[in-house]
């Protein structure tokens, strides 16, 4: 039976469950791909430390060029994380002759571009299933199962943690900063919860997702990018009494020639499925031609996830090795139809507005008349009552309007002596 | 450039569009895959028909010999329905060495384990998305991107038709004839809905998730199988009263050294993701020890749904065929600690009872003395005062029991002089 050696950069939290998930599995991955696996090689810093499961020391190394230089390696599994130096690594081992798996979508979405073509070149595949949504299959399924198709939008649900604590404020009415302390307490939130809370995790993903679909490598200073810190509990009541919850949404679609890419939360009305997706969970939502619109659901983190994605893709380049084929097969192919990217400005919605007045006559008249000015059309509007005397909500929802009349409108509107804090402002996505 | 040739037995709905579809995208499958797929035959019995396709008539045979002797057709594409002919065509093309792509689960599920045994055999491949969930690549996530996953249990909405009538029902309160009319004018529902309706179109495909995911092939006759025609508009607006919705489930299941195999209406908390699948859509709720839950969503039915995946399979093939490489790659692995089969006496579950009673004192103590002396604990009773006097429903939810027991205390209960109906009982799903 031929084997297959395997080298693995990080060993920690998802290295160790590859690692563990190739040693207890493997008479049932044999049997199941006619191929032995083996874990030929460890590299981390960090090589004392206890991991969940464990290994002979002769595997360990902490120089990642025993990988990159074993001929005998034929699969680099890159988990360390971070940009560098895990590009260089990769593009050493591409060099060498090695495929390579990956998880690491902050690389992809910055190095993605420049790496996929210089594999093409090499003739050797970078295999990527676990950088989004983990355990779900869902880069398979639209790089492979949805092949014939040609896609309309993807709208995720793509990190965990933020929507674990909008899931948090929503079902207990707590506050923002609560919610991200339990997240925290309970391991999901890094300590520095930057990347996950300001969207820039989703971002990363969706620029491979947006890649995969419309085959167009997106720039991050070209996705319009609004994190959830600015959400309060009070939007989420408001959410919940309109019928709508809040999510962070990554989005990206074509509008005629264009693409528009973005992060941001947004109001989900409450019978769309997306609305039903909780905790750390993440959903993909594809709208495409043939099949139409379809949902990918599960846990967007965890150990075993992410391992079970990881170990998925090595299966697949163990049969491409086995072969001797090379399969960007699934070839990317751009969307010709698609000339440009969207500006924020262009974008198109119905809102959620929160403004913070002064509760005295003639200020709802005054801001409904700077809206009318810019052509905005107010669908509901409701002042609501504060025992805190003079300072009131006021909750507005209106008809689709575009962001640029928006935002100017709500310039001139915060600028109002009646209005004593920054308006905020939510999307309202009709899935 | 290598190109492949395809034969296509069955020029209906789905043939058709996956005609249309090789031919419009043409430029883009070959850009995507390094590969020309060519129709070079088509076999129908109606070959003059029109289409939404339009074909040379040299392509046009009536005759399946045609397309399994031809030398040069790598793929046969079966499309016809039905177990014979379409089994001895495939055996005969599979003995001629061809690949085969089928969405024929009815098919599959009576012929299947000897069909793939000889492909085995023959060093060729079966596949077949599009018979489970048409356009969602339902197949090759659970054999492939969840391959290193060992699984617990699918709950699966199978059924676009069944499932399109009970939402009809739970949405406008109207009666299972009038939604499955509906049904029948939409094109959803063949002129005879029985496979549909009573459950045995999703015991087909439940077979074949069965067999991927546990890898044993359950005989249909060890499937317990319950249609929705005895689901009365009454329990479905005491379904939405309790906080459910009721949806046609196909279950498969494992229960220590068990497998339980099932299809029947549940009642499905209506937080639960499945409680809001509804029309023709189809959803598969996957459990398995890595990922954990994860849930795949679509339309389950349409033509160019079904198509995708019959040509995403095409597509799979001929990489499989570039390379040489006979993928059972993706072998089934028999999950050993199953031994048996669970009977339908040993399910458990929560239950929902509709009696209809005489309305006179005393009935409900002796019905709940009933229930008392098998062991089974109610959880909630109402009686239902209606209009028309003296016969009452009285809806109950018991709490987990075993069927055993539970049909043993109905038995009895049906059986008294107050009960003028055979009760209706419901299982409840907390997925």
């Amino acid at each position: 039976m031929k084997s297959i050696n395997v080298g693995i950069l990080g060993f920690g939290t998802v290295g160790s469950g590859v690692v563990k998930i190739l040693r207890d599995k493997k008479a049932f991955l044999t049997e199941k791909t006619g191929m032995e696996i083996n874990v030929k090689s460890i590299c981390d810093k960090d090589i004392t430390s206890k991991r969940n499961v464990s290994v002979e020391k002769s595997l360990l190394t902490r120089d990642a060029s025993d990988i990159i230089n074993d001929p005998q390696i034929d699969i680099l599994v890159e988990l360390m994380g971070g940009v560098e130096p895990a590009a260089g690594y990769i593009t050493e081992a591409l060099n060498k002759g090695k495929n390579i798996v990956t998880a690491n979508k902050a690389l992809l979405a910055q190095e993605g571009q420049r790496l996929f073509t210089l594999s093409r070149d090499r003739g050797k595949s970078i295999y990527f299933e676990a950088s989004v949504g983990a355990g779900i299959p869902i880069i398979k399924a639209l790089r492979e199962g949805l092949i014939a198709n040609k896609f309309n939008s993807i709208y995720g649900i793509l990190n965990g943690t933020s929507n674990f604590v909008l899931s948090r404020m929503s079902a207990d009415n707590c506050s923002f900063a609560k919610a991200l302390q339990e997240a925290k307490d309970k391991g999901f939130a890094e300590s520095n919860p930057s990347l996950d809370i300001d969207g820039i995790d989703s971002a990363h993903k969706l620029i491979l997702l947006a890649y995969l679909c419309f085959g167009r490598y997106v720039d991050i200073k070209d996705v319009y990018i609004e994190g959830i810190s600015r959400v309060s509990s009070a939007d989420i009541s408001y959410a919940l009494e309109l019928g709508f919850q809040i999510k962070l949404l990554a989005v990206v679609k074509k509008e005629g020639d264009a693409l528009e890419v973005r992060v941001h939360p947004a109001f989900i009305p409450k019978q769309n499925l997306l609305a039903s997706v909780n905790g750390v969970n993440n959903a993909i939502c594809a709208s495409c031609d043939l099949v139409g619109e379809l949902l990918f659901y599960g846990p967007g983190a965890g150990q075993f996830s992410a391992a079970s994605a990881v170990v998925a893709d090595i299966v697949d380049l163990t049969q491409d090795i086995k072969a001797g084929l090379f399969r960007p097969a699934f070839n990317i192919v751009a969307d010709k139809s698609i000339k440009r990217l969207r500006k924020a400005d262009e974008f198109e919605s119905r809102y959620y507005i929160r403004l913070t007045a002064v509760d005295r006559p003639g200020v709802l008249a005054k801001i409904s008349g700077v809206l009318a000015k810019y052509g905005i059309s107010i669908a509901s509007v409701t002042q609501k009552q504060r025992m805190k005397a003079q300072v009131v909500p006021i909750v507005m929802v209106i008809h689709e309007a575009r962001e640029k009349e928006l935002r100017a409108a709500l310039n001139v509107i915060d600028h109002m002596d009646a209005i004593k804090e920054r308006s905020v402002v939510i999307r309202i996505e009709d899935v």
